[in-house]
């Protein structure tokens, strides 16, 4: 998509983690103004010290941010760190606006509430734009981002893991995989990226506890135990990237090291990566291999 | 498939849980003798005292398990209570035949190891037949089992489920799909059933917290707020069900029961049901529907 000529004030519609507060920086730097709509429960407080104005509401209260983005006479919206899906269920008013919607939308996943806000938000006559207009420089395109590359048996999981994770996105289901030696050991739905990585961590995290015997054996049966496991995350085939995008950063690093995770696939040009110098620098520390791929059939 | 006609002694291998002990009480009322190949930290230890004999070893010892097999005279095996299939990271000890096993499927899902290890044992002379030949009983064919049935929306829920099942299936990542008003809120992968179940009661099990203000805003944001979950557990479309059987058991209605699952979707003649009396009565105390159902598109 071409890149959108940005207006001051940008509308910020924050959800939890780094990521409402990145785009307020960057916008900033990039010398915009920001208006806040923060979510109770959900969004970092600091981000309001990086607002011009900030509004807190609960998950839900579309028509008060609408009204409020019009009376800060903004023009552009961003949304920026995705409520915690879970919050639909337990923490969750919406007001008559978003009960409209809701109603109107029916039986549909948690993809399709939000693109039914982001049509609301337009129909009111702002313009959404996606958080790569302001953080362009972390989308990478394809190709290794890291010094190690994928192993032959790293490769094999990734195309596993991308076929997979393609087939659950196309069912709204999640984005990320983890796959151990031919074997999926983690498929994320409603809990969250991070919750997975920790399941996989439960399952199939730790080395070897025999591997003194496994000496006595040899190679053969090494590769089948000492295997680490290989994440894919990708966007779903529907998903509206100026609203949810899939984002890696350095907690997603860390979480993964702590999981034994060695290998990442991301999705070229759709994947978001916060700070990615400092991403690399971690995963070229633990040793963790990074690629960026476009092509579902062959994905490296 | 036709009953076999059973031989005793019966060879058990067996797993984790109950099944094994269900499998040689079975038996035994059926008048057949049971020589056990039991699991180091797997197996029941009670199903000992059912075997007419009874030796433990740890997974992967296949050879010591033929050979014990045919030692103990015994012409058909029965698989019991599927070993954790995490345990195939954590806590493996193949012998070189099963490595030999290994190293053919080379890379493969744990189906795949399954049928490997069966097809070794039927090389070696030995029939495996299928928990059910034993248990046929607890098989339910196409109906409503319970005195509810499904709502309106749980019919909805069931059918996405049941699409989604049936696609996890065919990528052999798991059975157990739990669904929330059109919402995918938790899918089995390694961690199995419980695990999942447990999952969605964290994730979306509680009822809505703020049910005193839903009073005023009224019925379809209650309808959106209040719904409870389905679980739908099918067959993989590859599955040997004579190794492998999808399983419910009284357990299973009572982690449902505990994380707001209110009616289950199960596979007709595929799903075994342990006690199905017991897991009847017990599903219509708590109000939970259960159907078996047969067809994909349509599933009831």
């Amino acid at each position: 998509m071409a890149a959108a000529v940005l207006s001051s004030p940008l509308g910020l519609i924050a959800g939890s983690g780094i990521l409402p507060i990145e785009i307020a920086k960057s916008a900033r730097s990039k010398g915009l103004k920001v208006v806040t709509i923060a979510h109770i429960g959900e969004t970092d407080p600091r981000v309001a010290e990086m607002s011009e104005d900030c509004l807190w509401l609960k998950v839900g209260q579309l028509k008060r941010t609408l009204k409020f983005l019009k009376q800060s006479q903004v023009k552009q919206v961003a949304f920026a760190g995705a409520i915690a899906k879970a919050k639909l269920f337990r923490n969750f008013r919406p007001d008559l606006k978003a009960l409209a919607i809701l109603a109107r939308l029916a039986h549909s996943g948690d993809d399709a509430v939000l693109r039914g806000v982001t049509e609301e938000i337009e129909k009111a006559g702002f313009e959404v734009i996606g958080m790569s207009e302001l953080l362009r420089e972390s989308t990478p395109s394809e190709g290794l981002l890291t010094l190690r590359d994928f192993t032959p048996q790293e490769l094999q999981d990734a195309a596993l893991g991308w076929r997979a994770a393609k087939a659950l996105g196309s069912l709204d289901i999640g984005q990320t995989v983890i796959v151990r030696k031919g074997v999926i050991v983690a498929v994320e739905a409603l809990e969250g990226t991070d919750a997975a990585i920790r399941r996989a961590g439960e399952i199939a995290g730790e080395p070897p506890s025999n591997s003194a015997w496994l000496g006595k054996v040899g190679g053969a049966l090494n590769a089948w135990t000492s295997a680490t496991s290989v994440m894919v995350k990708l966007a779903k085939p529907q998903q509206d990237l100026r609203i949810d995008q899939p984002t890696i950063g350095e907690n997603t690093i860390e979480l993964m090291h702590g999981s034994g995770i060695s290998a990442l696939l991301i999705e070229a040009g759709k994947t978001l990566i916060l700070h990615v110098e400092q991403v690399v620098a971690l995963a070229d520390k633990y040793g963790i291999a990074i690629r960026a791929a476009v092509d579902m059939q062959n994905p490296i």
